[in-house]
């Protein structure tokens, strides 16, 4: 692991979201830029001091060199943006497979880099575009495929969230100080952080990739540099249209991610919040509410559900099926098998270059007099 | 009453509207442009004979002969948007005051007609945009203006439908076939019918006025002309920014209109269905629901609420405070006395022109390439 | 009308439910015990001064006096419950028809008699259990004859309310007053109030009766003489088991009438203040939410609706279709004709006796030390 | 870990929540009865064959002959109710901590013996009521202790299943097999398994224990011996009343645990399925959602909540909070510490005595004629 040290928020989720199967162990780490803390933290994991590593360049470099077996498997990336690409290239370069959080990198052009590098190495690289992993956004994702509501009109995806409304940074608040900072959080500010999320989340449940864009984003907060809050209309393939909105100022929302796809013949409603739930709706008739575990589901979304019905599912749990199919994928590679199909489902290094040129496309559209960019 | 005979459906809720509170009686009409199917409509509300006529033209000049208190006392139009100037026009020139249907006229050259008549003649002309009715919709436009959210930064106004999903204008769906129809419903489709609520609504809760659009209009069903389907980006005053979408192809959405509100502090979160509640967010703290008749809400809520807390008022109630308002006003008009001020709001000839302009420069929007229009 | 004078509630709501469908006409009153207050009540309602009287018995022996078609049609009485029987008594032997509030008397006794007199001169006597008017109920009604749910097997029906958590009759507030005070509620306090709701709305949708009761009351706040809150194990035929309970110190909750019923092979759901949804749950499958004005719903519910799906109708509405179906019978009565069959339905004078017997034997249970009493 | 193996349910959500914290690993086991499929069952875990054993005795006896930091430091039985005695019982014997899924035992007597081992072993023995893990259900207790709804008077507590709704146990359903045979469940059928949940919920969160119960079980499934179905009437400590309802018959629930609290000044509703919120009602105010993760919760809530707000935790990380509290005061004790105090809240063999009474007694009660049974 690389990053993810004491005070680290997505660290953690992804600690336990490897262990929550007993599939992955934490064998070793490079947890901080700064060797004593790094070293710190590894304590709190109970590894051995000889597997805590003072930078990710050491980890990988000796890493390697222990045999295979006793080596670790692949590398997890939970650094902030700016410390994706490092780490994720070294990774690759010297044969690990490589889990890394998203926004992919910091730009596009080290997206690219990643992408190709992937191609050549036959490696595999999960993004932690975590919300796919829920079982009724993949259900809702077989549905669309299914054409159970028909071609794809319309859809509205929004990511409010709240937390950012007044100027946190100014505090000593860890996450929010990288994030509203452009040399460490690249272009976006929410549209980095959870835009893109909505835009992976939309492409993912429809199938149907984003071609134009319309954008106005906004920093409300007074002296910051990056967006809090866009406003985005979407055109996508096949003539379906789409509004995303997202936010980090709209006070009292905590991580609101939803969405509402309409087709020809019916319709689909998921909120995050309440993950377990997908709403079906038809055309004049009442709507059903579909729910983990009930009734005659597809093997997609009963494949990532641990326990019955009414029993609920939430957010480690969805970010665990990431990890559950991504080492599905190593392990079935480390014994030359081939993994079960239902579990080879995860972002990968594409969905991140995806994100970087929406991101991209977004901010310049924002920014310009033209009613609409091209992706 | 103009319009509303057999067949229609908001004549018949402008009857019930107005009968609710036994302030006003249906004394006269000409509910057909057919003068037998106005007859037949007349037999039955239990009119007189000699009190339903043919036409609006003939009603209003026959009634104008009658001596006051036995004449009628306003007139309401509720005929398809391309009847509306004419029978307002007249009632204004004849002394009537009027409560009309939104959109107030088919263009905005009509409208401003009226909004000069009405300045002229002093008469009281109520606009049923009805959602402003609500008790709720009250409260947060009196929240709003207390600054209990602060600063408005966001606003998110949806008005999804799912009715027109199919080509029901094919049909002999009454109601179907002149909202599809440019001749009988204006510039706007979805934008004339139900956009126009939309705005009002924001508008109404938040005292800020829109000020540019950027708007993708689309018909999705084969072969219609106008918009059955709208994503909006609004930009209003004071900064705020917004996304207005509205959808008659939303397969099953019933009359899905809801409205958030993002403040420097708080939020607000409101939804026409469950109209009696009302949720405010604070920052970092826990949502309250407000309900309508529980606790100390605005004077301006519990004016328009009829029965205690638990027993649900809906759209009928609400569009009653339309009329109730209005009535209050014609009375106290009538007896030369003021009316109660907690019952003379109600939407003007001014909020239709508004609208009018909205729908007209929407649809300017939608057809060029320039990013943002003016209102 | 009898009673509703200013002040009231239970009176101003049966007004609207008369005026709503523009069938019914106030015309005449003894609004109240005092003949002054009545006086004003009735210029309230803008009533001629010979048609306002000073008693019950006034009205009634002097209208019997007017012609047919000037004379009232029916008389509805809207007292508090030790103020029923006798304006129900003298109307019936004088040959008028009657709407009454619930419970129908103080006690059995009156029912008995009441019954008997309805029994004899043939007249039309509606109860207003109004919540048996809404759309959702009739339609709940319905699907359970139909056998969409199997036979029954559990009912589990809830009146929760808060208004008299503290000690309210010792304020001015006149409704708690009556309510508390045995001279004028009966034996029952929240049980007469709400509690007989509760029971007539679970025999009325499940069509079964209930034959035994195990009760549990309580008056909680501290100097009431009658119950304030109750917990009841209900049996009822066909071996179907249940529990009723209804209170009125529950602390924050409005007018939360709901029921939910499970039979073989489905289950039905049904929340007093989202009445316009009916959550329909089947075996091993998902929830379909059923709603007013959506899809094929039975005829019963769409002959109780007025206007289109996602436009809510509520507690006015629902009193309403009592008041028109009950009209519906008393004009087919006038004119000699049958009545249309889906607007006949209405609680009766059978279900005032059914509702008090109810409330005796609770009552008697609650007291005693054997388990079960029969009904 | 004893029992748990192939086809298990509850085994796999014990060593889920046992790993989620990465502070307890899997080391040994006797996952079935059949030494052959424990055996493969071990293979599944990783297990090293040695440590995979035929039975729960070999496993205790071999373990115990470790070395301390090398053997099990405790024992998971998640065996069907008629193996919890005596495993628990030699672990106790043996020196070892023990989990045990719940009911603690086949019967009261047993269930004494296991508290008085453990006054006298002084060992750790936590008892898996994991819906009292939940970090909202920890709030409402609290809040309770802290008097914010002042003195309780009603408790409404639920626990509608349908999943026997038909006779599955006919089937090969492994979960049903056991659950309705009075030989493995013991003399409660729904009441065993649901049932003390629901009365160990409402216990933990008002702190007041039942006094008396009233009860009407049923077994509605032709053919079933014990109890699929239960109404009960609660008195408790201090004069609150109360009704748990529990069924496995209640067609088309899920696992539908809900609670409902009414103080003289305040009222808490919570629902197992939506188990990040905790609706917050007050006297003639509107109602607060208080959220995991928002705003300014108590200590024990938020040390048991792992990620920010928005981000939903669910049933796996409730379970999860009762291994780690008691992993708290287990790894406490081996070092010679004193543990966080925020972290040594679980379930009790206390609490499983109070559980096989509270059935014992239900039972009894259900089966006389007498109102009342005192616990």
């Amino acid at each position: 692991m690389v990053g993810g040290g004491r005070g680290a928020f997505i660290g953690g989720v992804h600690r336990i979201a490897a262990a929550i199967d007993q599939q992955i162990e934490l064998v070793c780490g490079a947890f901080s830029s700064n060797p004593e803390k790094s070293r710190l933290s590894g304590e709190d994991f109970y590894l051995p001091a000889n597997r805590v590593y003072g930078s990710y360049e050491e980890m990988i470099l000796e890493e390697k060199k222990l045999p295979l077996g006793e080596r670790m498997d692949f590398v997890s990336i939970v650094t902030p943006n700016h410390v994706h690409f490092g780490p994720a290239k070294l990774a690759l370069e010297n044969g690990f497979h490589v889990v890394c959080d998203k926004p992919v990198t910091f730009n596009v052009d080290e997206a690219r880099i990643l992408v190709k590098l992937v191609e050549e190495t036959g490696l595999i690289f999960a993004l932690t575009h975590n919300y796919t992993g829920y079982p009724m956004v993949k259900q809702a994702r077989v549905m669309v495929a299914n054409g159970d509501i028909g071609k794809v009109r319309k859809v509205v995806v929004e990511y409010p969230q709240g937390w950012l409304a007044t100027k946190k940074e100014n505090t000593d608040h860890k996450q929010a100080g990288w994030r509203v900072d452009p040399a460490k959080s690249g272009m976006g500010g929410a549209m980095g952080d959870i835009g893109t999320h909505a835009e992976n989340l939309a492409e993912y449940i429809t199938g149907l990739k984003i071609t134009e864009v319309c954008a106005d984003l906004t920093s409300f907060v007074e002296g910051r540099v990056l967006d809090d809050d866009a406003n985005i209309l979407l055109r996508m393939e096949g003539g379906a249209k789409g509004v995303l909105h997202c936010s980090q100022i709209a006070v009292g929302e905590e991580n609101g991610l939803n969405i509402r796809v309409w087709g020809e013949t019916g319709g689909l409603e998921w909120h995050q919040q309440e993950p377990n739930t997908l709403i079906v709706k038809q055309h004049e008739g009442p709507a059903t509410h579909l729910r983990t575990g009930v009734g005659a589901l597809s093997d997609a979304a009963n494949a990532h559900t641990r326990v019955p019905a009414g029993h609920p599912e939430g957010y480690l749990e969805g970010f665990a099926n990431i990890y559950r199919n991504f080492a599905s994928c190593v392990r079935a590679r480390l014994e030359g098998t081939t993994p079960d199909p239902l579990h080879t489902d995860f972002p990968t290094v594409e969905d991140g270059l995806r994100g970087m040129i929406f991101v991209e496309k977004v901010v310049e559209n924002s920014k310009g007099t033209e009613k609409w960019t091209k992706l």
